[in-house]
Parts: C-alpha cells; structure tokens; sequence
C-alpha cells in the first residue's frame, strides 16, 4: 500500500481538496450505515463528481493498493457499506444529478448518488412514478438500492429494484468503465453483467450512473385491514385476491405488533376487537365497480372465515392512518432493541416455516418475545426478536446470534434465503452457506475477481 | 480429445443405447436451429433425462475433451444451438416434465426442455397464465426461452422471459450442479447468477430447470388497429394510451407489411383505404368502463391528426384476425427470402434511426426493398430486407451482410442493440463490438472461462 501521503497527495490531483474529508467527525459518519456492530475506521472520504473521476480513483487505488468501500445513502442494515478496516470511502452524494430524461421511454438517466425519495419526486413531476418505496426513502440513495436490489412495499406489484434497472455505467474494480445495456428494454448481446451489479453490494465496482424505468402514477388507491383468526387464513385472502385485482401490496403483523404500533404512533385500533394476524391490502379503484369487486371478495372472506373484522379507507387521510400502521413497525418496535431477521421462502411453505422457527426459539430462547410482520405476499418474513427487559442488550445479541443458526437451518430446510432485501454485508457473511452452496461461493469468490483483480473494492462484505 | 469410440462407449454407460443417436438423418435434424447459414455436422446426439446425467456427460467431456452443444427446440434466428463443428448436441426433449407446483407462489418447476406451449397450456390449466408468447411457441422450449431471454408479443406489459424466471437449475461448464434463486421473489444472498444464464445462449452451461412464475389469465382482450398518417404520429398515440390503460401489446407495421400479408393469409383489409402505417394496441376490458376509455382516447387521436381511421374488434373471432396481420407476417414475407434484422434502440430515437437506416441502405442498395414492424412499445424493431427478383439468392445475402455494417454503425450511433431478442449465436458474432464495449466483451470471455474452464460449451457462439 502506498503511504497515507502519497495517497491523499493523488487523491487531491483527482479531486481536489474541497472533495476530501479526513476530521474525525466526517470518518465516523460517512464511515457507516445504520447497523451499529462494526466500528468506523475510514482513512478518508472522497466525493467525486462525475464516472471519470470514480474511475480514477479506483485506478489510484489499483496503483497505491488501497481498499475502497462505496457509500450512498449509509441506510444499510447490513453493514455492507462499513469501512470498518481503513478504507478509504467513495461517496456518491456529489453526484445527485438527473442527467437526461426520455419521455417516450418513460426512462430517467441519473447519478447514481440521487436520493430516492428526489427520484420519486422527479418522475411525479412528468407525471410518472417510481414504484420503489421503502422506509428510508428519504435518504437511501437509488445506488444503493441498486447495489442491495431493495424491494420494499410495493414489491408484488412492482418487483425488486432490478425490475426498473434498465441501464447502469459503473467503474469495475480493476478500473473500467462500462455502460451496461444502456436503457433498452430488450437487448440480447451477451451476458447481461448489469445484474451482478444489481444485489452485489457494491463488491463489483461502483455504480455511477442508472438508467431508471418508471410507470404510470398509480390511481385511486384503496386500503383494507383485516383482523385473521390464524396464519393458515393468510393465503387464501392473498389468492383470492390476487384471482381478480392486481394488488399493489399484501403486507401482514401479527397482533403483538399491532399492540406495540398503536401503543407507541398512538393510533386507534382499526377493529372493533383485536384479533391473532392482520392483512393491509392496497389496489388500484380507478373505477367505481373495482372497489364493489373488493368488497364481494371481502364477503366472501368473512363467510368462509378468513376474515373475522375488517376495514376500508375511506379518504386518502384514512389511507394513510392504516399504512401507520405497518409503515411505523419499525419505528415503534426500536424502543426494545429488537434483533432483525429479513428471510425469504416460497409462500407455500411460510406456514410450516413460522411454526418451526417459534417452536425452535421457544425451545432454546423461551425468554424471547418474537414478531412477525412482512411482504408476505412475495414470501419475505420480517421476524424481530424483541430484548427481555431482564437482559443486558451484549448478552441478548450474543443469544440472538447463537439463535440465528437455529433459523437459518430451518431457511435452509425450506430452500430459503438467509436475506430477503438486507443483504448480506459483513453481519450475514458468517452464515451465507445457509443459503448458497459451496460451490456458488466459489463461482461468486471467482466473479469478484474477474471484476476486482486486487480485491480492493467493498472488502469483507458477502464473504471473505 | 477421447477417441469416438471411446467417448460413445462412455456416454452409453450414462444414457443408455436408445438416448444417443448417430444416424445421419437425426445428426441433420438435432444438429441445427432455423437458420441456414451453417451446416450442422454433430458427432452425436444425446437425450439425458435428468439433471444428473447432464452433469456425468459434462464432466465426461471434460475429461474427454469434446465439446457440446446445447439443443432446445431448435426455433433459434441465429444458429447459437447449430453445432457446425463436430460438437455433441445435448437434446433437452426427453426433459419435459412438470417437476412441482407451487399454487400460493403462482410458480411452477419444470423441466427445461418443456415445450413453451405445453407450459402455457399447464399454466391455463391451473387458472394461471405464462405471458411469454412467440410464433414459435409451439415448438420452442422453455430453456431455449430463458438461454435467449426470448421477447415476443406481450413484453410491454409483462416484460422479456428473464422476468418470469425464479430460479435455474444448471450444470455449468465445469459440471457443476448449481440450484440458483429457488423460487423466490426476494434474495439478497449474493450475485444473481442466473441472470448470466439468462440469455447466456447455452454458452456458460446448460439449464436443465426452470422455476417459472405465472401470472392471472387476462380478462376480455380487446384488440384495436389504427391506420396512422407518419411515423411521428406513432410515440404520441403509445404515450396517450399507456397514461391511461396498461397495454398487453403495442406492434406496428407498415403497408408494404400489410399488403404482403392480405395478399397471403388472403385477409380482408381491416381499414376502408390503406395508411402508411398502422399500430395494433391490445389490452384487457374486464369493465365496460375502460373500453369507453379507449374509445375517447381513439377519437382525441383522430381530432389530433395521429389517426387516420380505425377498427376494433367486436368479438373474439375478430380479435383473432386482427392479430393475424401482425403475427403472420413472418410466414407472409418468407416467400420474399427475407434478410431479417432485429435490433432495438431507445423509443426516443426510434424516428431518427429508421430515417438514417432507410436513408442509407437508399444510397448503397436503392434495389432493396424494406419493410418495418416490430414491438415499438419496447424498442424492438424488425426490419426485413426482401431479396429483388432479379437477384441471385447468395449474392442477396453477401450484399446484406455488407449492407449490415451500415445498418450496424446507425445502431451504434443510437447506442442501440444489434439483437433485441434473436441473440447473437453465430450469424452476429462478427458484429458484437456494435453493442457491447472491447473491454465489455474482455469481461465477458472471462465469465466464460469461470462457467466453463476447457471453453467445451457451446463454443464459438456469442464470441470467439
């Protein structure tokens, strides 16, 4: 590795010196994401302003042998964006620029660095809509929600990230620049790399630029709650639905959740009594005879008994009041310093997969308080292990880490993924072979060497 | 590489005597696609049936060193399953079964060598649809499907095949089994390999099953044509419908199309007097109330000049023939040896690089006639050059092939793709630097090394 001094000197020539941070205060808050277990340790931050001088920086970095960690929005919940072991930080937060816009395509070309929420913001002003919306919308940059494929609320409607990835310029490891598919729709010229990119947690290279699809503004959209006398309830409601209306969310909680939300937003209970599971249920009614539709299939919910209460929004306030009550589940739950568990299995096996895991933590954690909530309707399972008041908070993440190979073997008996939308990042890495094989690993390990020659881009995350 | 003997004598101790077929008549049938550019010249054909014994064949062409090819329904526009070099063709047609279904996941695992079809018929079955659609659906497989991301007539609202891929078995190369995604929706455990395999044209290793996701059976199809004055009419009748009704299909074709096809399928014409161009529109009416949609936004058109006349159809039968000017113009031109193109470019720049394209060929071939059509919804155009009368057929296609590069250079220009959908296999081979960077096709031959270690896969397709 070159000396400190010869790097910054270097890094000055590329930047300048307004585009370099070093003080301590910078280090620490540009050096981390939301999770907490891995200290900061950058050497510097950077923030270039445009792919050329990325690219230099990643050449320097070849030259000088230093390691680099990206850094967008610093929203991760998976440490995969922690310069925890003297890296220098690529920030994309000077390159926030929409760059050009295709009408006809309805596609917007942007930096990389554009927060999410000014990107949703951008295509509701031509009249267009990016669907990706997730809790941190207001910082997460759409790099970063490339780079983890974020999903969100939308997802049955509107898939992953990837879906509205139409194009990606990125600066690989060793240096490169390449423009990847560059916004087409259809393109069948070889191996589309864009999608190791999507998801790769930034272990690639960086992306620069994007070419984002978007869509039609959703219309009148109407929102249900329904009180469930039991998980097993769940799936009929879904396919019952999804038979005759495109839904654009099919989110559930179980009632701990429910009690810990209205406790804490102070929201008045939805329904008349509490019940075990609840379903928010959001669609399109641009047309009168939709919402009569929903309301046929919500009676005929109630008559076979998979429904024991519900309610429709009646305004957009009351709208808005209802998503509450999912949206603000992880506000309300931080207070017990819950431990996050983000899986995936197929929706035919949720049920089995959630009677096997709380009968394994009752077993060996019967202290625990556990919750569920999550985008069931594409088999994603929020389950948050709530802190015993008894516990010491080291003592409980130590348990909870120990537990985790109890439910990762039960991802794994079920064909699932360790991590839904998180990641894998540094806090995942030890338990990747849950739910890829040996052999993947090694095509991954190789992957990031065709890319990253010395290994010097996001180092440690995925796996080592 | 192993004698013939040897490796025959290999191969029947894993497949069996009746699985390999070596007569010359089936060495014709097994050993190319649709083109007829190249001469197949297989050693062998071999019909495994299971994941396992692709596997023991791959590893034994490793050992033995004789290279494969992979063979799907062999419906392929550019010879990436003809084996021209004394390759053994790997047959997926004894590998056609359903493995599984997944109702509350609307997915279903199949062999790869299932028919297309055959799926969207099973998908019906279930209340369920496969939207991947193409004239050759009733031969095509679906691994052939997903090794060329085919595209068809309903990618503007249900997007290419890579969109209804949850996960992939493969073999790679090497004569690895990797089981990839697994169904699901949400994944953030890692790259996403499949998409490599995703239009990777058989050339990293063979797919050998598919989880497919399924969507709800579209409801009351309508299906409209439109008589068009210009071409610059077109992108404004596309962006008033999509603001207001989610299309199923947006093709267009231009009267020399139209009249070829009349003239051979001996249709009726649709409208009272002939337009330079028309658009078919399709979409779903499960209400009243979006057919009168349509119709306002017909008549806005017809005040705003962007239509000249129109017709809908009054019932199934007619909607059945209406599509008929459209997808019988593959059969209706065949007579004419068309050269087909099939590139892509953004929507936005859709006008100016017909303009360049017809501008040019003008100059150097003014005794080419050309027609246009294509899913303009996503970019895709099909240009097909129609050999003069007076031409020798060879030296027809010598002069397309150097009218090529022109065209080619336009695509460039318009950072287009030389292949939106057909792929590049072997007849675009010589062209890809058009599309993808020096350094991006650098990247490329190195994940192909990864997957396949002795380059024995589908060699020389795609790249050298």
């Amino acid at each position: 590795m070159g000396s400190y001094v010869e790097i910054i000197e270097n890094l000055t020539l590329i930047l300048g010196e307004n585009r370099i941070k070093t003080d301590l205060e910078s280090l620490k808050i540009w050096g981390c994401d939301r999770t907490r277990h891995f200290d900061p340790k950058p050497q510097a931050i950077l923030f270039p302003q445009t792919t050329e001088q990325v690219q230099q920086i990643v050449r320097l970095a070849n030259q000088l042998k230093f390691a680099i960690t990206p850094s967008g929005g610093r929203t991760g919940l998976s440490a995969g964006a922690v310069a925890a072991n003297g890296e220098f930080v690529i920030s994309l937060d000077k390159m926030n620029q929409v760059i050009s816009f295709f009408p006809a395509d309805r596609m917007v070309r942007v930096q990389a660095g554009m927060i999410t929420e000014d990107l949703q913001n951008y295509a509701l002003q031509q009249n267009l809509f990016f669907p990706v919306d997730l809790a941190a919308s207001g910082s997460s940059q759409i790099g970063g929600n490339i780079s983890t494929n974020a999903g969100g609320i939308k997802v049955i409607r509107y898939g992953m990230t990837r879906n509205w990835v139409l194009g990606l310029t990125v600066v690989t490891g060793n240096g490169d620049i390449l423009r990847l598919n560059k916004g087409m729709v259809k393109n069948a010229t070889g191996y589309a790399m864009q999608h190791l990119f999507i998801g790769g947690e930034g272990t690639l290279g960086l992306i620069t630029e994007a070419d984002i699809r978007l869509d039609r503004v959703p219309k009148n959209l109407q929102v249900l709650v329904f009180g469930v006398p039991e998980f097993a309830a769940i799936m009929p409601i879904l396919s019952k639905f999804q038979a005759e209306i495109d839904l654009t969310a099919f989110e559930f909680f179980d009632q701990r959740v429910m009690e810990i939300v209205m406790a804490h937003s102070q929201l008045q209970p939805p329904l008349a009594a509490p019940c075990p599971y609840y379903v928010l249920i959001e669609f399109e009614a641009p047309y009168e005879i939709i919402l009569e539709k929903a309301m046929q299939i919500f009676e005929s919910c109630m008559e076979q008994g998979f429904v024991l209460d519900g309610v429709i929004s009646q305004s957009i306030e009351q709208a808005k009041n209802l998503w509450r009550l999912r949206e603000d589940i992880s506000e309300s739950c931080a207070p017990y310093l819950p431990y996050k568990v983000d899986v995936s299995v197929l929706i035919s096996y949720i049920d089995d997969f959630i009677k096997d895991v709380e009968k394994v933590l009752k077993q060996h954690h019967p202290e625990f308080k556990i919750c569920w909530f999550g985008h069931i309707g594409d088999g994603n399972l929020h389950l948050n292990i709530l802190k015993p008041q008894n516990l010491d908070k080291d003592e409980f993440y130590a348990q909870c880490k120990h537990a985790m190979r109890y439910v990762f073997d039960i991802v794994e008996k079920y064909d699932g993924a360790i991590s839904a939308e998180h990641g894998i990042g540094m806090t995942k890495k030890a338990y990747l072979g849950y739910s890829r094989s040996d052999e993947e690993i090694v095509y991954m390990k190789r992957i990031k060497s065709i890319f990253d020659h010395n290994l010097l881009i996001n180092p440690g995350k995925i796996f080592d």
